[in-house]
């Protein structure tokens, strides 16, 4: 049985963490996969979209404690090991946000500290009611400081603050006043929420979605003025694109545009 | 009849986009014209508010999508023509920022796109409820990029980026909610609102809502240490203003200030 | 009678603002003694959480302007005094986010202009229903710039600039929906709340809160690869703590963690 399922229907990529007896932690093994994954999703141009889902009782409870703990017998108590998983873990995250398609998380269950920050991490977040995200870490000594980047780039940083030195949890809805959850449904409606999401981003153009979404990254990182010199030259380009121009005459036209892709 | 009314009350100037047949797009034109516009205001020290409103039943759908098309007839397929459209459109976008009256966007109709992008850049916006709110370029293959810039230094971003990638489009109850309106209210009220608001303001002292609204954007861009090193300076300048002392003895004083302008 | 209170009891040290007839004006005397006295509780590792309070009507109305304006007695019109006022205002602020401890603001009455600036720089925030906040200082003149660092970091551009501007006030519950505050509750639960929020803080290992206080502000100002750089260093360290190997050993084994501190 792997640990991360993949599936793809339509244009659409499911990728399932699926090691429902540890809670989907971000293993070794986890990361790995769940990167590999993306590589090879984001090289596939069938794909348009990404949900990101999880098996079993939790989304995902974060690192792999069992397996952290395994890896202190190492002569440096383990510090080149946490290093470098700290690493591989922020690269996969990365990989989240570089990839040319929107990365859906579909939440089911419970979100912690870096499993939030996946969450936070992915593009857009839908949420079953109930759902409860917490970046917890503190309670046991660790603070959750990767997460924090991520989720401290979602909500506001009061209440991001409060969330990593109580360890308290929010729920769906309070995640979606944050900025955390895109919506917060049913149960019995999240994956089609999440589906119905997903086609319709996946209905439109995919390379003005790619490089909308490699612009938007890139931008909120710039000064203003710097931003709209980047992003003048990004719909320059996109302009170019013929399947543009189509798309600009359909709309004129009032007709469906005959995209090439 | 010009595609920009301009109309000064008291210390409040009016700007209406006045292009109804085109829902008031940014077409060369339009974007000259404001920008101009912006300029005369900004050196008229009479005008201490901005309100920007537009006529018909759009507030402002965007870019000239039909200018835009035919700009494709040079010999490189329009791109030197879309890059110089692009900077013009930003420069205008960042002279609402950068002149000294604090600008209302004044929001009745549709605001798509570079529509949308233009109330977020304005300092303030008032909009009527069911007014809805929209960067759907995507839906025709253009990515809205430019006006992400504005939206996203409005809105958190999973909420900016659901709407890039989606073209979903918002009301103005939850463009409240997000950030990018300031109030929304009935159709009926949203002159009245808008024009206390700017008279208001227009009622404080003009050369201390200058110096802040300068000095708030530039803030805004810089980490903290810098921004407080910044911002004690503008303190200690807008100090030594004598209207401002004269500001602060009333208000010890317990009455009206008597000030110069 | 100090214009500062200060008390500890348990792991939390109370401040109290303590020059009521003045409303807690943040004179030379109280930026000093806050300081100062925050420099003590920093270097107290028995206190793992800070309680900010103001004694009487008021929490803090910014500014002693009487003060303000005897300065302007000066050859200088004042200027050396500002520029220094503003100085050791700013690094009293900065000293509240530079301290281990997470400081939490229990705001009962008015919170205007560097007033709010400090509730704003506080980590937390809990305020009674009906506690006003104002950035006001533009109805005398005196445009809130410094206050505007802070404030623009809590809560939206748009709303900020609406304060700003205006000299509006908002109410508790408003404060929440910014962002400005985490909590509002009743004025008879206010000083349980703020105290229960810090002995919850408290209870947590205070190396890994003080690493991860630290981290938070530090993070916030970088691009997100070198956030998440320093950030895996970060908990590197925290998982070399022998604390934060028991914290973790405990949670594996389903105990109560004996943590040295």
């Amino acid at each position: 049985m792997a640990i991360l399922e993949r599936e793809v229907t339509g244009a659409v990529a499911h990728l399932r963490l699926n090691a429902p007896d540890r809670l989907n932690a971000l293993s070794d093994e986890m990361i790995a996969e769940l990167h590999g994954a993306l590589d090879d999703v984001a090289s596939d141009s069938t794909v348009r979209a990404v949900i990101l889902s999880g098996v079993g009782k939790a989304f995902c409870a974060g690192h792999d404690l069992k397996q952290m703990t395994a890896g202190r017998q190492a002569a440096d108590g383990g510090a080149a090991y946490f290093k470098d998983l700290f690493d591989r873990c922020a690269a996969m995250m990365a990989r989240v946000q570089s990839m040319p398609q929107p990365v859906i998380a579909q939440v089911h269950g419970i979100a912690t500290a870096a499993g939030c920050q996946l969450v936070a991490t992915c593009d857009l977040a839908v949420a079953a009611h109930g759902t409860r995200f917490g970046v917890n870490g503190v309670n046991i000594g660790l603070f959750c400081s990767t997460p924090m980047v991520a989720l401290s780039r979602n909500i506001p940083r009061k209440q991001a603050f409060e969330m990593l030195t109580t360890g308290d949890f929010i729920e769906a809805d309070r995640a979606v006043e944050l900025g955390l959850v895109n919506h917060a449904v049913p149960q019995h409606d999240l994956a089609s929420t999440a589906e119905d999401l997903a086609n319709r981003i996946a209905s439109k153009l995919g390379s003005a979605v790619k490089i909308g979404k490699h612009a938007f990254y890139e931008q909120l990182q710039m000064p203003v003025a710097q931003a709209y010199a980047y992003t003048g030259e990004v719909m320059v380009t996109n302009m170019l694109n013929p399947d543009t121009a189509e798309g600009i005459d359909a709309f004129i036209e009032k007709r469906p545009p005959d995209w090439s892709q």
